[in-house]
């Protein structure tokens, strides 16, 4: 018996189905701009929340079953692997992102841990030889267990250093070892909670030594992928160091670390920074830094990472215009970094959450891709800064004026009249395009 | 040449048309759930933002020529008026809403603002003839002017409350005079900045006596329309009084003045609260004060009133879903109590944006209807209450139990299985009927 | 060997001494406006937090050894009992609180629940008579078990319902055995995630009808204690029913439960809902309501309940003159429903955090009492209100006046001046004070 | 007859004394580590709130008569200067800051406007000499207007920009021709309201290219002083491009501004940004960018910029403790860019408010010195990262691991503890500290 035995294979139905094991609006073969919908969307099943976390919060204990029948040995690790795979294939799901202790006990050593990363990861493999699902990244969880406490990388202890720089080791080796096409370093506890016990230089020092060391190992054992950064802005810790996309980039480029690392945007984490999906998908987009996504959304109303399974149309679709305009993903992908509510308990609420995003983000791209074809907003930005195309404008450009020459136009410029900004006009495109599809 | 004069008859074109200066959703004549679309959704024009705001902001001078090219007299206050009944004839608008101050200069003394309040709603009164706009509700700005810099109802300054009274008693006679179907209170300054200086009991007994002196004022005078309370719980003041429905609904009752008033909601204070849209809509309708609806938009980015026109259609459907579910608007209707964004400051953008909005709603209704018919959500509810249905479940809702009985019975119940809330499956049925319209 | 063996008896050493263990600021039986400290304190410890709460957050597990060096059972109950006892013993905590779920295992059915939560009693009843110390309140935790995912009296599931009724029989039962003197009800998951699925109007009839069973049942068992409820805005649902003071004022009003409840006001939650401290025990007294106080703090950086131990005085302080000009407290308390950080982790952590709250809160009274010996403050309302000790003044407060009347007045009263609110004059005697105790 | 004829000269009586016009804490000439403390604070007066500002505010007309008698031409230009600088005499603040249109009027032409600021600044520079007044820094005021409704660096429109550069140009002159320290660009409307109108590449990219031509024309004319970049999250657009600290910085360093530039802090924006003041200040020191501050507070509870004059002396005490750190301030100073409340109208209340401000951070400076030399968190925060000065921690700092090696160093400290991060311990020392002055 399988744990999705209740689970059909999930096709495409078209907007007017019922079924709730169907999709309405992901047609994965179906080509858009000129390239399949699932090439475009490139989703990738989170590991942990979708097979690990059993709806414990702060205020109660689990309410998801997540023993797959069996006790919390490899046992149970190979009946999760099994029903990691049968789901992403019933849902036509092609990738995967998993941190180390996801996947396997950790044992009582570091050598039980590596043993049991060992054998579940050839099981993977074998498991990804059968489907062709592949590993969109990987990555090592340095921030549940005790000893990461105050951090890894910028632990006040030289000790978690020491044992995070292990797990990120072998984490790697197994990324390398199932042909991942990146890496992630989510910030976690690399935070403080108070800067009266915090020294904030000594640790934001050792994060990029801690980064540098591992970029080192994974290009001398071949790894070609990409590293991420996935900022974060609070949670667990007070300040968590990689708070945004901008900080996370300043970091990276005073580092020497700009030439192998790209963000990981989630749009959870983007608005707990008070910044839209958009924008953080755009900075990254605009200093060279697009790479992957995280498409758990979160509730503007509270105050925490809900990782909720992505539904709101709006913020699918801004998000596909930014991956669009920035050339679509390459290494990266939609990873469903999302939980099932604590309340939707059953099995099947994990394929109705699947089936929700995937149509979330399917509407998303074909509205993106309405919204360019339209072009009016395209038309709309380039006459806006039409003015730009004097002769002013273009010696301003090529960086040849100097105050004093401004000074001289300014004159004759003083009561200009800068166009409407029609900010209203453009959100009605958005809704006639998004609501004719 | 009139304000409006590039603003066309704006018609009905269907979702196909790229005309800037048509619908695309709203079809006022269409019947929707038997009634038309236009008696539904009862627009409203905000006079004062629509007509008065200039764009100024505590950062810079206003952007919009609101002058309508004459000096500040009453002169002013005429071409205004032809404004602002051009644009509801053009925009196909019913109704309209206004504060005393909006709609005439308010002179040197309480007698000189008499005049011209009675003159322009004389002229009014003609406009409304002829083109059978009506009145949703009137009301007093008891804010703006420096003799209310504390409050009106709850000023320290027993000189203010007298003011505002006066000003109160106008406003209701104009209301009555122009055939107003509600009066409304929004707080303005009625909080305190800091409780160090404050009375709060002192100030809410003297705020539930203007109240009720002001509907006994226009009982008297035969106003047989509701009045209503509108929510906000921050902004002027640090904490305003009429914070969110619930707290305003507590004070009515606790003042006994349920039984005549009524909630106005708006979008944008509700979710200043952090509450949505369609909380404070159910709140007010389980405890029987639904009402009206101011139907601005803010952004949850943001900590201030945006006042935004409506343009997020998930909003307008789920906020259609309560009104519809209430019994649909009797006295109230769908004020824009909407800002055009500063640097929209043509004329045009004031059309642009209530096309926007007024299409935004048509949307929602139009989902709110098919979510209706659809029944997918009704009988889900119904199902999830159904253990309720059970011997005991009637005995508890007839107030027939009590703890000891209820104590026998839950041995057996210990480990109950609550069925799953499916929170994810109903978001994809959302969407489903969203996106097939 | 005691869990608490390295944290000696902690005494009063003045501000400058430099032992951790020792209190700077809180002296017991000093007597500050005729009062002892420890009197107008009535400090309390919960139990949950205190010797329950192990660290575990959303991302990671616990840190802190809450074992006792026992097995789960009855034994480890015992221990953890000696431990508390010691513990308020060690810091001189007159008061405790508890949840029934806090002091022993739940065992396989209600029957052994029972048994554990009366013999655990016993073992309370007889340490209390040892030592002092006394019930302030007790409570049942009916929202951590799976069978509450969808709350208890607000469950759409009739067994939970049933079995939530159980819990708070016992725990009422246990309450009135150990002289309880309130008993709380904490909003818990008495709330809704989505409206989608949710009958808001049924569950808060729901959540009357258990309030009313359970005050029947303790009235009717002799308890003469106060019922309270706790407020919270979110968390762990997206709403809580609980909002905040003004929603459960009006709540228990409209349910006729007001007569025999209380306000229980946690700062942390004040804040969470947007509301400083001071204010919801304000809203509390001028309703009558005042009651309990929770005095743990929260991050305002941050959206979830951090549940720290108090530190800031400014917040003791306005907190203390609430409790003060309120007439103090009778039945209730200051219960330290604080977490120790997490990195926090030793026994000794415990002590330091509690000698950080108690010389805060000591400070906070200090400055309370100091402020209303000042007088400048008061003095300071009492000038700024004077002007409706005129004529007019006192005539709108014996309701005598009409808007007519009051247009009358108003002429001559258009240019009034309202006095100055003088909020950076009362801020710095604020200060002074602070900084001069 | 002077603005500020019933304040009378400010002088330090003791934290007992009860006279409102005299400080109880700042006392400028007495020495705190080895400085004065009026050289520690370097207080400076915001031109612009003090003088000009008038308590309009989104929702009502000024209250605060800023007309100093005179009509607006340079007349009140002058008048303004003359209660400027008695109100600096009379408090003792030795510095102001301002921007070009807070000190003259714009006249009708940039010409008209040169005349003007060239005149005042005669006339400022005259005051100067007379009272050893200095010029913080000097601004321009580049969003005001609405030819800046757009932006000014960032405009779609090349005439803003080239208006800007115009402006700015003299607002540097008036900088070196007062001998100012400094020159500030606050990011006014350098932002965005929606990305749907907006190329954010172009914008920033436009930006740089202003702060370099005003740098190489300031330096070009002999300008010594610094540079600052005033970050802020939001308010006036949804999105400042200079978010926070780490934004900002990022920006000037990938621009190759970053020698020239530093940070000016401001509380209430480290706050809206979700930082703590604090924070902002170390993010600055440790990557060399610490300089200026604006000192002024914001309210946890409210959303937007409401400039409050500083009070909590926590804030002010940790602000100081980085200050301090950071080796005190050398170009930079304490700026009050604050305002009254709308509530507080009279001439004294400014006084009121300066002489609160400068107390608190009076206080702030004295707790700061205190805890430094109490030593106790300096020398916690050495222990508690004291495993660096291991062997492996020295290897690492010396970046002379790998992960391989480390891997090697990980199984025998798979079990490490963390040492306790004593949180609670640490705010017991700071509340000892501070009440023990």
């Amino acid at each position: 018996m399988s744990y999705f035995e209740n689970v059909p294979q999930v096709k495409y139905e078209g907007k007017n189905s019922k079924n709730p094991f169907a999709f309405k609006f992901y047609n994965p073969d179906e080509v858009i701009l000129g390239k399949k919908m699932k090439d475009h969307l490139r989703f990738a099943m989170a590991y942990w929340h979708t097979l690990n976390a059993d709806g414990t919060d702060p205020f109660g204990s689990g309410t998801l079953d997540r023993t797959y029948g069996k006790p919390d040995t490899m046992e149970r690790a190979y009946a999760k692997a099994d029903a990691a795979f049968d789901l992403m294939t019933k849902l036509g799901i092609e990738y995967f992102c998993f941190h180390d202790v996801d996947v396997c006990p950790q044992g009582n050593s570091l050598e039980e841990f590596k043993k049991n990363l060992s054998d579940i990861t050839d099981y993977f493999k074998k498991k990804m030889d059968e489907t062709g699902i592949k590993l969109l990244w990987g990555t090592a969880n340095v921030f549940g267990n005790p000893r990461y406490m105050s951090g890894a990388g910028t632990s006040p202890n030289v000790d978690s250093f020491v044992c995070a720089a292990a797990q990120i080791k072998n984490a790697i080796d197994a990324t390398i070892k199932l042909g991942g096409l990146g890496y992630v370093f989510w910030g976690g506890r690399e935070g403080y909670d108070t800067l009266l016990n915090t020294d904030m230089d000594f640790e934001l020092k050792n994060l990029a030594r801690l980064l540098t060391m591992a970029r080192n190992y994974a290009r001398s054992q071949g790894f070609k992928g990409v590293f991420y950064i996935e900022p974060k802005p609070k949670e667990p810790t007070k300040h968590q160091y990689d708070f945004d996309a901008a900080t996370a980039i300043g970091f990276l480029r005073a580092n020497g670390l700009a030439d192998d690392f790209r963000m990981n945007i989630e749009n959870n984490h983007a608005t707990l920074a008070m910044h839209t999906f958009q924008h953080e998908l755009r900075t990254s987009a605009i200093n060279g830094m697009f790479g992957s996504v995280d498409a758990n959304q979160g509730d503007d109303m509270l105050g925490w990472d809900t990782d909720m399974f992505p539904s709101n149309v709006y913020d699918c679709t801004l998000a596909m215009y930014e991956v669009i305009k920035a050339g679509g993903f390459t290494t990266g992908g939609l990873n469903f970094d999302s939980k099932v509510r604590r309340q939707s308990y059953t099995p099947e609420d994990i394929a109705y959450a699947h089936i929700l995003d995937m149509d979330s983000f399917a509407l998303g791209l074909r509205a993106a891709a309405a919204l360019i074809e339209d072009g009016r907003i395209d038309k709309f930005i380039e006459e806006r800064y039409s003015s730009w195309k004097s002769e002013i404008g273009e010696a301003i450009l090529a960086d040849k004026c100097t105050l004093d020459q401004l000074e001289a136009a300014a004159g004759e410029r003083w009561d200009t009249k800068v166009p409407s900004g029609r900010e209203e006009y453009l959100q009605e495109i958005i809704n006639s395009v998004l609501f004719s599809l």
